[in-house]
């Protein structure tokens, strides 16, 4: 019952078992390797994208700031929603890479912007020529950080009016595998058909040990990137480890299976929150985390049973009288279980 | 015959051994995980500190970088050798990660500072108050980019040096092992009891896949290193696969006989090599790099038999008549047989 | 009629005559002229701030800028009002001095901070830990954008909440003249005795040519703030320029007399305006700046008979039908005459 | 017998004078005053180079760093002087405006960099991909710090260097008319002819207050740098003081005019000391400032007579028994008398 995290499940097994097959021998350091060879040919075949720059890094958070790095200048505005990852947890690393741009909040209902506030958050920004921090580039994620997801449509209308401005579109998919399960989408509609310029495509989240790729559309950043990487500590010299987890994400469709077991497992687990007399969602369960509110006894039981989750938001507290509802994020994993979300239902059942 | 540099090798079977047991179940994220609690415990054993904060990062030049960043100001010059790898291998780095410091280049022999010369460069910079860059740090590498090695007695006076000045030091260990074994030196005496503030405890090169400890002995700056680790992007949400290599680094002493394992392979290779007429060692042989000059005939051959190694510096040529020496660095790791080595000089003997 | 900024003024005669009587003979640069030394004597004694280190500077979002850097590290959230000058006016130079921080923006009518409204922003900010920004600092604006003014009981309830979470706090006095007069506090219970650590003291705005010193009550930064100053180009080498402006400033008052006809010109105007039928004010004018809305009639006179100042917000427009009211920024300096703001209601009333 | 250096000279009444006039009513502010329009005109004038980009900031080091941080991206090396100002004397502007790169050191007799040492440290740089900083640009200054000038020819052969690797080049004009005036060459051939792409245009240190023009003779990056000078706190509101200056400065030749001046007094003075016995000169004197060593009895001498002047290096001591040569720097300026020269030089004569 460990809905904490995806991040605190363990590596599949075929993961694992690829990280152990390419331990044999030497091999070239700092992306040299054989396996990154075809990790790119796949990849570009999978985005069909075949001048994509592919390059791969141990962190969400990497994949992202540097992302942004390439995209827009440390004077440029990142739009985002308000929540999302790069402005809520990464401790101010797109900042930090980019050289000290500002990230420019954008609202909207469960974690997703609105074409509507995406513009006016572009138009009123830069209207002073030089006094303001200009218009830089356009930050969505996908699935969001609310377990919702952008279908294509939703992601052209986005792109849309970033090209409107001239900006340039990251999407981080840390989720990415989740969002496209979810949809039925290809890869290539989600992002470079839709206008992302640059994917953070997750592995870690997903059933990878650690490894993000970054599917860079239009290659003329590519060598930028790569001394951004090197410069940030972010080229590993067994990058061998790297390249055999991602090969094996993609390896027989493995990422998109991964998904729908965690998509699935939320599903389940969803429609079973709402069967608990007064539980409701806070967010739509559309992908592989639920967003739910329910009573305080139910969560009491569920933590005395050894659930792990967060209360969500952090201010909520158990203590206290009575059965009020209390709100919760539950994720799930490729690992999750039927058992656990049987259990987990039947603690908060009472 | 893969003499490259040691991060082409495998990880050791019990690295991966460990990275594959650790791989159950679910895992707290970003530094929780139960190994972690092992690690730290017993890298203060080891190096008799038993308040030093200890940190796992994925690469060298993270190691490095942080660990400058927490002990100079944007202002102040980091006082290193002019063959360091932060200055020459890390694509600037500490330049990025400190908020624009400038490395001061000291020389000395076979990548070693003399204390003189060290004295000499921190009282030369900064005399002009508030017009100059500041004096900020010393960073010295052991083993050396050139294969040699401080003994403790030398690090206590570069140590002083940069005491007498108020400077803190930082310690490059990428091969710290490796100099450990070669000096016989505790690993205290070797850092903190010499005056070392921060050490850069490498695993990667010396038989894991990926990871380094940053180990400061002050625990003063810890919580500032971990939010430049976060913001950098270099903590690890499945932090279980750091810390599950580093405890099997540190299990019963591997650490130390994969580095001896290297560093008898250097001494073999060394002693065989100076066996060929007209060879001869550009710097002495101490741990487990050999960089030595031989014929340009030598060197056709051991390309031609399959050698991988570079020649050093770049800009010589296996083109050209004769037999003129070239030189060439040759690094040996835990995984080089005597076979490799046999047969490399085999093919240089002609 | 020049409405459009107090920076559009000319220098006060006084500042002008000292600046000439400080250009004959040698002086020693980069601060070290004997000028600086009363300056000095001067803000610390109008300041009832021995111990204050003082610099100058010769721009508003320099002296904003440089204070940030001293007060926050990169990871630290500056706390500020969502219409601040480090906010919308300077191109993200607090982000680039302080080597990326974040503005979390507060909301608040008329330009400030509610202490309710700060207190949440901070409490919302680094409650996970490593993974958010910090929180850095409080910065304040007096008088604010929209030409309100903090009196030192409101400035002490927000330095209050800061305190709360040992949060140091800047003021941005670009117009502290005009906030000083508005309110008739003394400089101590405006700044340190209300909580306030770091002052951007203007010249600038109200009279001088370029200057602004910046007052730090705690010099335990003094130093840094140097480093920075020099790092950042902003050490005038002919420095006694700087200093003739600020001590001509502070001779008799002179600040206060120039910001006190600043002041009583915009009290003229508002109350002008506010007789035109349909005329109302957007803020209260309670320094130098009057924001009201008033018929497009009168905007089309206004501008016809040569009125400089600019609709604010900037996306309003003259043309179009009828007299629909629109709503303006009209700054008055030392230098606006009766005979301007006569003018002005003249071509508003029609 | 101000020799410490130019900075500490007052302005030149024509400067001055300048200032003043231009104070009278409203202008507009942030470079869009009416004579800045003239200075833009004046300055291509002067360059023959109608399509440059011309801005105006008030200090030296602000003039250099912005004009790195719009040549070389954060990880590009910078090639310049062992000696030179932004090296020396800059506490690391260029590192803080260009987000972190590196200086890498060029020597070169009397502080002149020679096309062979160039083009070796050019060479030396980036050899390795991805792991080294790059090659950025090339930062030459013009008179040096010693107080020697390259001819166009050497200018001319710098640049060759700098253009067969690709670099851009830029000339630390701080004392340019010294140059101009010492060689008779155009400011063109000087610059954009021989393969300058911007210019640091002194006028601080020979006669103004403090203003410096950053002339860009390709256009391309005119916006950058105006969103860096507005970032950096460097773009003045009350613009026209800086504006008056520099047009004054040009008016009729005057730069020149006090160039000349100075450069006469630093012959005489130059001639002056050489017929003192055992004196002799360190660097050649070819513009205003004299490298010189004479005995320590003659700098006793001169220091009790109220000569105000640096020994350079500065680890010299007038402390000691007899006569030993100290060397010294001695900088006139466009307001250095004859009489002055004489005095010095009774002085030292003893």
């Amino acid at each position: 019952m460990f809905f904490a995290s995806d991040n605190t499940s363990a590596a599949a097994p075929e993961i694992m078992a690829a990280v152990a097959a390419a331990n044999t021998g030497y091999a070239m350091p700092y992306g040299n390797d054989p396996i990154m060879e075809q990790v790119r040919a796949r990849l570009r075949a999978v985005f069909e994208a075949p001048d994509a720059a592919v390059y791969l890094v141990a962190t969400g958070t990497t994949a992202n700031a540097l992302s942004c790095a390439i995209l827009t200048p440390p004077w440029g505005a990142i739009f985002c929603h308000r929540n999302a990852h790069i402005e809520e947890d990464e401790c101010g690393a797109p900042e930090f890479y980019t050289g000290g741009s500002k990230l420019v909040l954008v609202d909207g209902e469960h974690a997703k912007m609105t074409p509507e506030a995406l513009a006016q958050a572009i138009s009123f920004t830069g209207r002073s020529g030089v006094h303001n921090v200009q218009r830089g580039m356009v930050s969505l994620t996908n699935t969001t950080e609310h377990g919702t997801v952008y279908t294509p449509a939703e992601v052209v209308a986005l792109c849309d009016v970033a090209k409107a401005y001239g900006l340039p579109v990251h999407m981080d998919g840390a989720r990415f595998a989740n969002a496209i399960v979810a949809t039925g989408a290809s890869p290539a509609e989600m992002t470079w058909r839709a206008g992302v310029d640059v994917l953070s495509f997750g592995g870690t989240k997903n059933g990878c040990m650690g490894v993000e790729a970054v599917i860079i559309f239009d290659p003329a950043k590519a060598w930028e990137f790569e001394l951004r990487r090197k410069r940030g500590g972010h080229l590993f010299s067994k990058h061998r480890f790297l390249s055999a987890q991602m090969l094996a994400y993609l390896e027989g469709g493995l990422w998109l299976r991964l998904a729908a077991a965690a998509n699935a497992a939320a599903a389940r687990l969803s429609a079973g929150i709402l069967t608990v007399p007064g539980a409701a969602l806070v967010h739509p369960t559309e992908a592989n985390a639920v967003f739910a509110s329910f009573a305080r006894d139910g969560h009491r039981r569920a933590h005395a049973g050894g659930a792990a989750y967060y209360l969500w938001p952090f201010d909520q507290s158990l203590e206290g009288p009575g059965g009020a509802p209390l709100a919760a994020r539950l994720v799930c994993s490729w690992s999750t279980t039927e058992a656990d979300v049987e259990a987990f239902l039947n603690l908060i059942r009472g």
